[in-house]
């Protein structure tokens, strides 16, 4: 067992959204409103050599640190719903360890830059790790447990 | 800008892999070798409570340490490639933060033990984080670069 690990940016969203509070959430943003929201992500220049062939792929993981979350729960109350629920079953930024993810649409690479859309990240998000989607990340005939009781499906 | 993040395990993967070499590339592995691959996730008892819910989700991610990656590299040549790829144009290990991300099947839950399968991850395997896989982790319509040129189908 490990006894930690430290971890540092690789590079940096670049986005309109100012402050948490700016994020709809999902199940109640309108139709469409995060695949429409593009924005960038910076690979600092020491990295930028890591994204050589990522061009070829429509959709990037991004994992990326929840810097602004303030402190872990093991339960929390997601927005619209009454009963809380373990932190693991959704997609609270209050985790133990604040890592977030996020699947976007890569729209076009310069050099270290990564315009994208499907953005639901505050500017300024450190970006811990980028990803190829493949199709082994696509599953059919999914449940979505409690989610699947709010009143929008989280799309 | 964040000058770094510690993180810590949640809990540990429990599989029948022992050692990476185990473990042959998505893109070699026989049909279906990974879908029947079945093992557990043991989330330690203080973060246990966190799962609450989660047990009606079909999928989990799952946000692991890569903890015998070795160091990293910016380029890496894929597994059956004659040509090197950027790092975060590839699933390696060796990449500048050592997260790995699953998608598995959550065929149940006792208490901090879940039971999954599409299990591609080593036994002792420190995981760090675990969401539940939503509809916007779903996407359709995806170009995966360099993979489709592979022999077989990365699933």
């Amino acid at each position: 067992m490990t006894a930690g690990l430290r971890l540092r940016p690789i590079g940096i969203v670049r986005s309109r959204f100012r402050e948490p509070s700016d994020l709809p959430p999902p199940a109640f943003a309108p139709p469409r409103f995060f695949e429409r929201s593009t924005g960038e992500i910076e690979v600092f220049p020491e990295f930028a050599a890591g994204l050589d062939g990522l061009e070829g792929f429509s959709h990037i993981l991004v994992i990326f640190h929840f810097h602004r979350a303030g402190g872990p729960k093991l339960e929390v109350v997601p927005p619209g719903e009454s009963k809380p629920r373990g932190v693991f079953a959704t997609r609270s930024p209050h985790r133990p360890n604040p890592l977030g993810l996020s699947v976007l649409r890569l729209l076009g690479r310069e050099g270290g830059r990564l315009r994208v859309s499907g953005v639901d990240l505050i500017d300024g998000t450190p970006v811990l790790d980028i990803k190829p989607y493949t199709s082994r990340d696509r599953k059919s005939h999914i449940r979505t447990g409690w989610l699947q009781k709010q009143r929008r499906p989280a799309r």
